[in-house]
């Protein structure tokens, strides 16, 4: 299964080190524009062009899935909000589709496993009603797994296709932080308590439900944490392998991805080891309130760009990094060289070292590879 | 001079109110975007209005003067690069003007101190070339000083009655974090050493230099820091006090205002004294590298949106924040409400006090108001 992904090679060396150079050119002090320069340059390299292009499609894809678990008390909600979400999301009134619309994002919401009918133009992929219940019984069947995978899969190559420049993730799923934990928990091998956080908002009595279910889970999934495909299948459940799937091949396919929250960057986490590498492309758009989101962005040696307390899943962290990106494209591509504008240097008697082209490259050599966006 | 600036009341406490409760009924778990209502609701505030509009004429005014000072080797740069880069915003070159592009802002550059002739459509407010060197002299005349307040005032004025419905500050000027650095370190008794960063880059000869120029100029401003209008003729220029003169009154013609780095946030330092409640009206940005910024910060109460390790001034910061505030006031202004959207509300059995309505304004009102943004 792992092998389906190709070898995914990293964004374009060469090119790093040219928008590296060019940033040196640009009409302010080097390294003034701080995280932009390195967002920008990363661009660059994954686009594989210097100075890089303003992107024409970015897009969210929104991945939908209820989950068993959610019948035992490990959600502020109850799972029929999904269904109903999803019918927001396709009717323009959610917090996704107000923050892609400033963004200048676009909105696909996929049924992957929502417990209810859902409109045909959005479970073309659906691979089944829920999940088990990740507490007591494996999430999917052998058929399911390969099933949600491919259908990850399918969707990057859909939207690529279609011509997406940078995709985002999103999900929509009551009681999906539960399967989230238990695989940020299992992979980063931590106890549930350090990991569990409220999300949409669970109560005392609903968070120790929670914190129970997780421990249950872990107990099923350690055996499987060298496996991604069995891990998946076993503690996830459909939308989880799907998500994890898309950002697998996104990134064999060369396509940069802005993460979202804990669901999304659970499923990077098991996508990682599916994909070797593939965390190179990716983004984080934020830190959320999620203790085990911050757990998998360390994992994943991923600085997330926003911490502003959010903890709603959709996409909207990663829309509301989307200008921050774009902002870093436009500095790199727009702006004029000290050579056009007539520009003085800096003096080289009282320049920092630190602000060289030279030393600026040796800093970002040092830095490792997730830690250059 | 100070009551020039009129009596600054506060953003509207019952529209804040009306936003808090409209943010429980729109289709998401209480307080899930996190920071983004707050920035909504403070928005609502400073309109009156709820839900608020969006931005349509959002725009960053950049102060440009030299300073005595970086005659004295504080600076990387020499200072015929301020009148320069000052013609590289107006063709469009630098990175104020590639970032306020994809912000959606327009970029107004103003002539108040530039050390040259400069074009007659931006210098119409000059007040005089260059400054006093603060480590020895003063600043400013006392007709200077009165022309650079008028100025900032009808600057602010101008861009209001032409309909700005926010504004964002900005500088442009060798040498200008020296300045930056002596009103900050004095109106927060700060030691120089704790509070002097590397402005574009300055090397450690350089930073020493700094260090000790910041050192007299703190000699001579110490006996003024109970009287703002003295302090910025002492110890700082033309440029910073029409900055504070704009703040003050962009505040007290109730129009919010993104603060922008080091040099903008002593501005503010100085026009909250000025105008005392002036700050309900401002939003930080991002916090810059200049350990001075931090300090003028936490002073001021205001919590930065961004941490990029910026250092560019010239507004970048505040302009790479301004796309967060409109999602922001997207989602309070887009976002379908429960009943709406049809999707059922939290489990009352199961949801968290922290999501209902009346503690989330409980919360708030614990909040110091500068924190609610």
């Amino acid at each position: 299964m792992t092998e389906g992904f190709g070898p995914v090679t990293p964004p374009d060396a060469q090119i790093r080190a040219a928008a590296e150079q060019r940033q040196g050119q640009l009409t302010k002090p080097g390294g003034a524009l701080g995280r932009l320069e390195q967002l920008a340059n990363w661009v660059a390299a994954c686009q594989g062009v210097c100075p890089p292009k303003q992107f024409e499609r970015a897009r969210v894809v929104v991945f939908a899935g209820d989950h068993g678990v959610a019948r035992h008390g490990v959600s502020a909600y109850p799972s029929e909000v999904t269904a109903q979400m999803v019918a927001n999301f396709l009717s323009g009134g959610a917090a996704v589709n107000a923050l892609a619309a400033v963004a200048g994002a676009t909105v696909r919401v996929v049924d992957i496993a929502v417990d209810a009918d859902t409109d045909p133009t959005i479970s073309k992929h659906k691979v089944r009603r829920s999940s088990g219940s990740i507490d007591r019984e494996d999430a999917l069947s052998a058929d399911e797994i390969t099933a949600a995978l491919a259908a990850g899969k399918a969707i990057a190559d859909e939207e690529i296709d279609a011509g997406a420049d940078l995709l985002i993730a999103g999900d929509m799923g009551i009681g999906n932080t539960t399967p989230a934990t238990v695989l940020i928990a299992a992979l980063t091998d931590t106890e549930p308590v350090a990991a569990v956080g409220r999300g949409t908002g669970v109560d005392d009595t609903g968070w120790a439900h929670k914190v129970a279910a997780i421990r249950d889970a872990m107990r099923r999934a350690r055996p499987n944490t060298k496996d991604p495909v069995e891990l998946l299948r076993v503690a996830a459940g459909a939308d989880f392998a799907a998500l994890a799937s898309f950002l697998a091949q996104a990134a064999a396919r060369r396509t940069p991805v802005i993460l979202d929250g804990v669901v999304v960057t659970a499923a990077a986490l098991v996508a990682e080891d599916l994909a070797a590498g593939a965390s190179a492309w990716w983004l984080a758009g934020h830190r959320s309130t999620e203790p085990a989101h911050t757990l998998a962005l360390r994992q994943l040696r991923l600085e997330p760009l926003l911490d502003l307390g959010m903890r709603l899943g959709e996409g909207s962290g990663a829309l509301t990094a989307l200008p921050i990106l774009r902002a870093a494209v436009a500095t790199l591509a727009d702006m004029a060289t000290f050579a056009e504008a007539g520009v003085s240097t800096a003096d080289p008697d009282t320049e920092s070292n630190d602000d060289t082209t030279a030393s600026a490259t040796t800093n970002s050599a040092a830095t490792p590879p997730n830690l250059q966006k």
